[in-house]
């Protein structure tokens, strides 16, 4: 039985891969939502996110996986970013600039996420994939075309999305922030450079590494 | 000068690359919706989207683009999809289901696109990118991944969302539907193959092949 002064307060549980930036999106905006959650870290090399308990979860088998007070699962960092951030300033009311955010995301997916965090993961684990030079070499050239049309559209404005921090600054954020992981240099992207310092300076960022709920 | 019975309307445009299952989920949508558009094929292959006046209406030179009567050029085919459908039985109104018309999207544009689209690509156009044969393995493994979850999804209902037909549906349809021709046989799905053949028996479905506007 609980006390008088116990109380049950419901609360989402993050399953995430500590080192995964998909992971970190949604732990930003948690954050700047001011959204309290659970944190379960899951290795994804240990075969953690295959594991029956989870692919009950999101049968994809991957992290980020959101799970709300009601035991909805939300899977895909980009659904679950909208998921949270519906409603609030995060995310823009008019639809012309939920589409443009919706955009951004999903460019984020193809042409950063597919590159650059590939390149990031496969640099830091180099014994869970072997990877050929000509593959790092092949995404260089992707990842620096995709850091190139992010400096051209920030170098004319503060944040992605109707000059406000929305969602898709947070998604474009968790990787490139980190390129230089992969072997991106972000010298010849001043823009770029900049902008990820307004996104560092907001009062609620954390770091990638912290993953206290 | 315009005569008695000459009128101007202005309709969308769509620049698309006719081999792509990307493009093809905006026809889909449109012809779903009774949205005529004139329709310009571009070659990927010949470097029509990095020519200057494309890369003006989509900085990272990619297609489909949907470029409305107003001027704004839309990119990223799940943003397009959720552009055009909004406020249509399409687009479901619970902010849950948007949620997960939103995940499938995504899950799309990693698990089917990045891989059994990518093998599709390859196996058509062997000269374009050398593929070693590690890689197809690579992707049948994942490709066949993704399936099997399509497979049990859609063991337990109609359609993806809601068991109502939405943009998910049309994301996910445009590159399972030709899975064949990346190397995956569909024999061993039957629920997906069920689901196919719902898609297919719209009324409004097109192949993907058919790019009248």
């Amino acid at each position: 039985m609980l006390g008088d002064d116990a109380y049950v307060c419901a609360m989402p549980t993050l399953y995430d891969y500590p080192f995964s930036g998909n992971g970190y999106k949604v732990r930003l905006v948690l954050r700047e939502l001011g959204i309290a959650y659970e944190y379960r870290a899951l290795d994804i090399l240990k075969g953690h996110t295959r594991e029956p308990w989870f692919l009950a979860k999101n049968p994809a088998g991957q992290i980020p996986v959101l799970e709300l007070d009601d035991g909805a699962c939300l899977s895909e960092s980009s659904a679950i970013l909208v998921h949270v951030a519906r409603g609030t300033p995060l995310f823009p009311s008019d639809p012309l600039s939920q589409t443009r955010a919706l955009q951004w995301m999903c460019f984020e997916q193809s042409n950063i996420d597919g590159v650059i965090s590939r390149a990031r993961f496969r640099r830091a684990f180099p014994d869970a994939i072997p990877t050929r030079p000509e593959e790092f070499a092949a995404w260089l050239s992707e990842g620096h075309r995709a850091l190139a049309v992010l400096e051209g559209h920030l170098s004319q404005r503060e944040f992605l999305v109707d000059d406000a921090f929305s969602i898709a600054d947070i998604a474009l954020y968790a990787y490139v922030h980190c390129a230089d992981q992969g072997g991106f240099s972000l010298d010849t992207y001043p823009a770029l450079r900049r902008w990820l310092q307004r996104v560092r300076s907001r009062p609620a960022h954390i770091a990638i590494d912290d993953v206290a709920g």
